[in-house]
């Protein structure tokens, strides 16, 4: 972790969930950090995200997609944590071109970008499990074969694909760790669009049951986001991991269900009920999954540290006393 | 066959190599035959290709990145066989974004032009090996990972991808055929950005050495185009070819030098030499290549059936007679 003390480090999607948690991670550890966001509403960044580290980070608000802004941005920055990102299943689908201008097109162009103006860049992008699809096994790990199955994840897979192409052909350093569920203090809780964790948070808070799709038997891996941090800083010291894909996941594996319960048994309240599933979630849904993560553990060495109880715990906490900056309790 | 009679059928990029082909064959069988295609001079479009069924078809002249055309155009069609693309892998890397517009984006708007206007459509998209990169093992099955190599490869996969998922959630008739080299009358051969082949022929035409990078020893499978256009026919009248991917290919398996030396023997004359790779070239290399196409042999009764003595004969013999439409010699 030394690698990054008075190195400049640019995030994209850095008022985001993971994002602003990485930067101040960052900051802890002596970076110069520049922070690109676009704040689009429906999106993940909020400014209160990084209330506590805002004098020691620059903030730069831009769109990925604003290719001419990001080719300056990248200029002498050692390092990029790309975790800019449409994240929402169901928008992809409903609007597919935007998906493709940002999780696609955007990333094709940062990587232009850096192998005009700064091809020492060392990058590290936020891809996604979703691109496995509805897995053939069980625990899926980076051998097994992809099938998005939905625009987002179609789009994901082609951002990620450049960056281990732009490496391979280009020798611009970038890794990509394929994250499966992230939870923490900092997601988008006013809605399902980030993570459906996220509304279950606010639900319970607000007193309202949460809604578990079909049976709730589905199993699912989280992971606490301090661990999602570790990992990107590590892949980023990390010259091994040029080129490569990494899943992170969690041993920790619980169905929806039970999940429920879990959140429910830590004291804030709450209820749940089983709902079918809304046709166009269907559509998409990818039934049971979780990661083999042995990959990483076995190069560079990350394991998951933070376990679920605890993990949800802080993240109810945070959000019973900072929920006025995550949602607008009248809307 | 008899399923093409009377039916009203769409070809992107009709005016190219295969999508003129594909007309012709259409044409015979009874079908009323709109071409759409961009003549961008770079892309493989040529209104000599379609000289002898001109009568015949309805041409219009657009860019698939042209959506409200397209959206226009796809009305009332029951076959959509979407060949238009961007297939220059130099070019790619050179422009991405093109690329990913021609082979990503426009795709999307035609899926969703298909969903808004015309959801009982069949589609056959046009897809390409490239997608399988340097193979693990060989022949390569549909099976083998998807490792694309170059930009070209990274966006076909997501416009392949794009059809099997309108197939798979909305219930769009797509299917998707993944095809090696494809050689015949009406090919590019100006230059080498449709095949190398292309230029090969050129050269030998005119006289001028063919030149085969590296030791000449690199494997390949060659289609000649109507059994390409067999095979598109094929998967567009079978209802169990949606959702599925097939590989085209051949068991006649070929070194380069060797295919060189065949084409010499013909009787036009001609040399080759070996020269070594240019880098941007071999950075996106994939050694030898050839494919397993058991699985549209098995599901739609395709195998090849003109032998590459044969196709290769027939090839140098239209562009002898006809090189005037397909070059200028003074250029």
């Amino acid at each position: 972790m030394k690698s990054y003390k008075g190195k400049n480090i640019l995030i994209t999607g850095g008022l985001g969930f993971i994002g602003s948690n990485l930067a101040s991670a960052l900051v802890k550890l002596g970076a110069h950090v520049t922070l690109v966001d676009s704040l689009i509403p429906q999106y993940g960044g909020n400014p209160f995200n990084i209330a506590d580290i805002r004098e020691c980070v620059s903030v730069n608000v831009c769109d990925v997609r604003d290719s001419f802004a990001l080719a300056y941005l990248l200029q002498n920055q050692d390092y990029l944590f790309n975790l800019a990102g449409q994240t929402s299943h169901l928008d992809s689908m409903v609007d597919p071109r935007t998906d493709l201008e940002i999780n696609a097109a955007a990333q094709l162009s940062i990587l232009e970008a850096c192998r005009k103006v700064n091809p020492e860049i060392k990058i590290v992008f936020a891809s996604t499990r979703q691109l496995y699809g509805k897995p053939d096994y069980l625990p899926v790990d980076e051998k097994h074969p992809i099938r998005p199955v939905d625009v987002n994840g179609i789009n994901k897979l082609a951002g990620e694909w450049y960056h281990l192409l732009y490496n391979n052909v280009y020798g611009i350093q970038a890794c990509a760790l394929r994250l499966t569920n992230t939870y923490g203090p900092g997601m988008r809780v006013k809605d399902a669009r980030q993570t459906f964790l996220g509304i279950w948070v606010r639900l319970l808070i607000e007193g309202k049951p949460i809604k578990v799709f079909g049976d709730g038997l589905q199993l699912r891996d989280f992971n606490y986001v301090d661990d999602c941090v570790r990992a990107l800083l590590l892949a980023g010291a990390s010259e091994q991991a040029n080129g490569k894909v990494y899943n992170l996941g969690s041993k920790e594996v619980i169905g929806l269900k039970d999940l429920a319960k879990m959140m429910i048994e830590l004291g804030y309240g709450g209820a749940f009920e089983l709902i079918p599933f809304p046709p166009e979630r269907k559509a998409i849904d990818i039934g049971d999954y979780y990661s083999d993560f042995s990959l990483i553990t076995a190069e560079l060495g990350w394991k998951p540290e933070i376990g679920l109880g605890e993990g949800l715990a802080n993240t109810l906490a945070y959000y019973t006393e900072h929920h006025q900056h995550y949602w607008d309790a009248n809307a």
